[in-house]
């Protein structure tokens, strides 16, 4: 068959479950294919029960550092093929995570090439609204306190718009964690108990003049799927790492945002006005 | 942690590359899971380039046998630490495909347990509406014409409707073969060209009074998602199917049926009065 050769996409789910379905499907909605066998190689590997709670190790790094068991889940996809891959979950980008997945994989004498979901969250925006400066973010407790967005950001130029610690607890992250109605327990669909806290939360951060909204954690990709939120440019970082792993395995299959034409992400100076929902 | 020992299912995607995570998504969807942990382990592999088209095998021998590589495929999940196996197409399923694999995992030495996707339904659809005699399939032309679930559900007793070819070609696969508004170009949604055909199709079973649509395509899956198309019990083979992938590895964790409380599907002579949605 023709796309054999073609490099195979790692997805390390399970960080949740839904979270590493979401990015699998925003690969598969972001190919150009008219039929199945145009569709980019990509491997899943979702073994939630192996790897320990990223917010929890955050807040209490006492607990078992989940870093190991994503490193092994990786080499695991490595071993079957897979050339590029993405984690599914923000919270393990935090450097006390991220760093010993990597010194892990380098450990083991790895060559997978691991993108970093923040990295390319940030990349995106500064393309997508070159205009906008002030930023707010949805991301859980973990990724809140460990500044995780938040310092990039800030190296980047931005000002970023820090919620009180209770309100980002009740209004945030409970949205995601909340073990009745939080989007990590019902999430097909999501509570509407959990989309009027997020509304809440867009409403706060419009007031306090934000141009943009980053979705920092994977679960709010399956409540916010518009591209704009009220007044706010809506950059969610499933999408994004969704289309960096296509641009670095097929590029010319990657979907034109639309209103651009354009196949390409990450040329510098264009004005996008919509992300693919 | 506590779960790792949890026998690892593997799906076999990639035939379309959406019904593969229809498959997943089921099997999520019908766990009983709390929080990200509780989920049971599942790896999808989704390399569509490699598998022809088992349509066009089914309807032109002399091309390709997909089952080659899917059984390589298959294998290559085995590998990965998969014990129970599902694919997540129907077609595959043809015995001029199907038996291929099996051949070809023994001839591998492979011990996986792979499940069948038409055995699995019809022994749901008789627990599920003991008293339904007659049968509509909506079906790929390759399914239709093979008699895949036809042939069986006769063996098991039914009347099966048999649209004639060119109403099955027109109404029924062209709704996920259409190369512009078919299932396959467009799931993510499914386009309403689509849905229109699959209402007719719907509506003739039901004036040759079925009393049961089964939906033999995993695209269709896609499209209809209640539990019910007018007065006919809808079984989709791809719910049932993840259904039987959790009982063969952890059926503690099998979502009941609503309405029935049970845990269990497969104890003889219950009546469901519900799929899950």
């Amino acid at each position: 068959m023709t796309y054999s050769k073609r490099k195979v996409i790692g997805v390390l789910g399970g960080c949740g479950p839904y979270a590493g379905l979401q990015l699998v499907k925003n690969i598969f909605d972001q190919t150009i294919a008219g039929t199945d066998q145009e569709h980019l190689p990509v491997y899943l590997s979702s073994v939630p029960g192996d790897i320990a709670d990223r917010t929890a190790y955050l807040l209490n790094p006492e607990t078992e550092n989940p870093a190991y068991s994503i490193a092994a889940l990786l080499s695991k996809l490595e071993d079957a093929g897979a050339e590029v891959a993405g984690i599914a979950c923000n919270t393990s980008h935090a450097p006390a995570i991220y760093e010993v997945i990597c010194s892990e994989l380098e450990r083991k004498g790895s060559s997978i090439k691991l993108l970093h979901i923040v990295d390319e969250t940030i990349r995106f925006l500064k393309e997508i609204s070159p205009l906008v400066t002030r930023v707010g973010i949805l991301c859980s407790d973990g990724t809140y306190r460990t500044k995780l967005y938040e310092n990039q950001l800030m190296d980047a130029g931005y000002d970023v718009i820090r919620p009180p610690e209770d309100f980002q607890h009740m209004y945030i992250h409970q949205c995601v964690y909340d073990e009745q109605y939080g989007i990590k327990a019902q999430s097909s669909p999501v509570s509407s108990w959990a989309k009027d806290r997020i509304s809440k939360a867009a409403a706060y951060f419009e007031e306090n003049s934000a141009g943009a909204l980053i979705l920092g954690c994977t679960e709010f990709s399956l409540a916010v799927n518009t591209h704009t939120l009220n007044s706010m440019q809506v950059v969610d970082s499933v999408k994004v790492l969704a289309r960096a792993l296509i641009r670095e395995t097929a590029p010319s299959r990657l979907r034109p945002l639309p209103g651009t034409g354009k196949l390409q992400q990450n040329s510098p100076g264009q004005v996008y006005s919509e992300i693919i929902n």
